[in-house]
């Protein structure tokens, strides 16, 4: 067996593991980005060790060093898990226009702001002051309680048939603010990392980069797109339009990346970019095979990084739902300060539906990780946080909504709401 | 910048150079897939050196040890481009059901057997016999001469408006069947390469396990698919039969690279399975863009393998362009033995368009190299008998079509066509 057959075979291992945990956890009607997780943890090399591990034929390739031969591995592995995140949030910033950014309203702002700073800042205490962690680990922490996902909210909030509700629309106004939010403080903490500590003008520095990157792809990019997006079918190669929004996506990921940004936020804003000419050129419909190939790599990959030995020393469970209730509950305080003067349910089911964290976590947990600034058992207690968010929710909001008459939904609202929300 | 940035940057260059020179030879009317080869040698690092070297970063997580991390690259590339050409052989299948083969009739059958058997045995002998190369050297280069291009003839034919032509009937359903043979001799000289001699034993061993695993996963694996495969979407996870379909492309890949065949043997097999159920789950819609991503990356990589240098050796020019001319002839005369009784103009037509070879004698030679079966020149005459042959045959076939009336066609057709080839 070749280096590359191995490697394919893994990649097989990898993709069916992936998608028999998703096929079980819509069974159990749980969201099945956390069966990918879990199914990660399992097959990887902490537990069966069926991935991520060279073969014999590697080693030789490598002259029998071994050490390189797992470098090598891990290097493969890096690269495909990053294009399934590249890929994904490529696809999220397709359903994001600047525009829709533009005009939510002073309450979904609120929302989201709030939703920000509160558990950054009580998850950075909790870290650093309470528990005596380094400022960089807390920063870490503190930035991997920030971003809602939009993908899981909007997954739940459709299998209630409530997707057209006024919660729901701040709920994903919100989340979309709140994703750019979180990318800005992950753009900070991913540039903190490589600075080493937390100095103002560093924060300065980096987020005025951050802004300015944002700003200039979003609204150049956005005009430009705007102006002559139309034109790109005026190409003769066969699928122009969707080539070059794929070119836009590994470039941008590329130059997030080349100047200390995170390439996640190069491929989002390639993404909202191509937004604004989706409809015309069926971009979503062309990205969402890739996504559905490509984006199930990087959740498995994640999972398989969580050592379950560590969860063997004293603490580190109750550290992990210490954490978990943290994050719970800084983000309906946060949320439900931005809806102050709604009834409460409508409050409640904001900041429910905005607890999730999802795949935003793991990326700042696995950059966090891959950049050394925090340790394995941190990012065992990020991964264990994320899961324990998302699988709390969907039973909380059908609690919440149970017994209530369901939002009546034309039948345009529900093809404009399902062509719109990603299916994950 | 990280490891995995610079790998990204590399994709992003690969993929913009693949998809202008696309756009540059659709513009001079040329086959987009010659572009993207000469793409690669223009920016492999043999010409420019854009891509293929490991960076700074990339040493030092090897310790310095630049050989090491050389291999590593060399790992990623071999892996991205098998990806890229496990899709392709993945998407012609699923255009390929085999009852379409079994209908082909006797005429399709004596040009594809003919069109196969004439160019092996004269480029052995060639090699062998005549310029004294080694066995296992004069049975690669005959095996990179078998195999016609489905792509490259289906769209010259489609941009002359003559596919529903009688002559394009034919060629489209020779060119399937030689598709099969091409991968079984590929099989067999894969085996060969392995176990070093040509022995009958091994001939027959191999053929048979090859015959065997084609004709079980094509019969098995179609009246499954044709019982069970409309029952697919009874799944519950979103996109349920394409990911199914995506499984059974890497599992089939990675366990024809167990048993010995070449992985793409296997993503072709299961896109025939699967081309049962294509109208009605969509699975050519889906596999589209993700065609449409990664294929370009395996001619790139491929073309980025040339080594100009070795042209400077005195007799390659010349070995290359002998290589070429048999290349012709011997499709030219096989296919045309096949077609005896027919107008002459019809037996040139269906020899000429049965002459390009495209990505099929690219496999050969790549897999060649990689098995260490055949040396870098004999790897480089391949890959200018490829590009040779497929560049002559475009204005061969219309200088044959000059003057004729196009062949009527209803919409049907057009739409049935259209629907059926691939867009290279």
């Amino acid at each position: 067996m070749s280096e590359v057959t191995a490697l394919l075979l893994d990649l097989f291992v990898i993709f069916v593991a992936a998608k028999l945990a998703a096929e079980l956890f819509e069974r159990i009607r749980q969201p099945p980005v956390i069966g990918e997780l879990l199914a990660g943890m399992l097959i990887g090399p902490y537990a069966l060790g069926l991935i991520g591990t060279p073969d014999e034929g590697l080693v030789r390739a490598f002259h029998g060093d071994a050490a390189a031969a797992q470098e090598a591995v891990d290097l493969v592995y890096h690269l495909v898990a990053e294009l399934g995140v590249v890929v994904l949030l490529f696809f999220v910033g397709l359903e994001t226009r600047v525009a829709d950014i533009l005009k939510v309203g002073r309450r979904a702002g609120a929302v989201a702001v709030l939703g920000v700073v509160v558990p950054f800042v009580l998850g950075f205490m909790l870290m650093g002051p309470v528990l005596g962690r380094s400022q960089l680990e807390a920063t870490f922490v503190g930035a991997a309680l920030v971003a809602t996902s939009v993908g899981i909210t909007a997954r739940v909030l459709r299998d209630l048939g409530v997707i057209a509700s006024k919660e729901s629309r701040i709920i994903l106004g919100a989340a979309v603010l709140d994703d750019i939010l979180a990318m800005i403080v992950l753009a900070i903490v991913a540039g903190l990392a490589t600075a080493g500590t937390v100095r103002l003008l560093d924060v300065a520095t980096i987020a005025l980069q951050a802004v300015l990157f944002t700003a200039f792809v979003a609204f150049v990019g956005t005009g430009a797109m705007r102006r002559y997006g139309l034109h790109l079918d005026r190409l003769k190669m066969d699928g122009a339009p969707f080539a070059v929004a794929l070119a836009a996506m590994l470039g941008l990921a590329a130059l997030a990346g080349m100047i200390g940004l995170a390439a996640i936020i190069g491929a989002f804003l390639a993404g909202m970019v191509f937004a604004e000419a989706r409809e015309h050129f069926e971009l979503e419909q062309q990205a969402l095979p890739i996504y559905r190939f490509l984006v199930p790599f990087f959740f498995v990959i994640t999972g398989s990084q969580v050592d379950w030995r560590l969860f063997i020393a004293p603490g580190l469970i109750t550290l992990a739902l210490s954490v978990t209730l943290l994050a719970l509950l800084t983000k309906i305080i946060g949320c439900g300060l931005g809806m102050l003067g709604a009834p409460w349910r409508n409050v409640a089911i904001v900041g429910i539906g905005m607890a999730p964290r999802g795949e935003v976590g793991l990326i700042v947990a696995s950059l966090g990780l891959s950049l050394g600034a925090i340790p394995q058992d941190l990012f065992n207690v990020v991964v264990v946080m994320s899961i324990l968010t998302t699988l709390s929710v969907p039973p909380a909001l059908r609690l919440l909504y149970a017994g209530q008459p369901e939002t009546a939904l034309s039948p345009e609202d529900l093809a404009d709401q399902a062509g719109r929300l990603p299916d994950m």
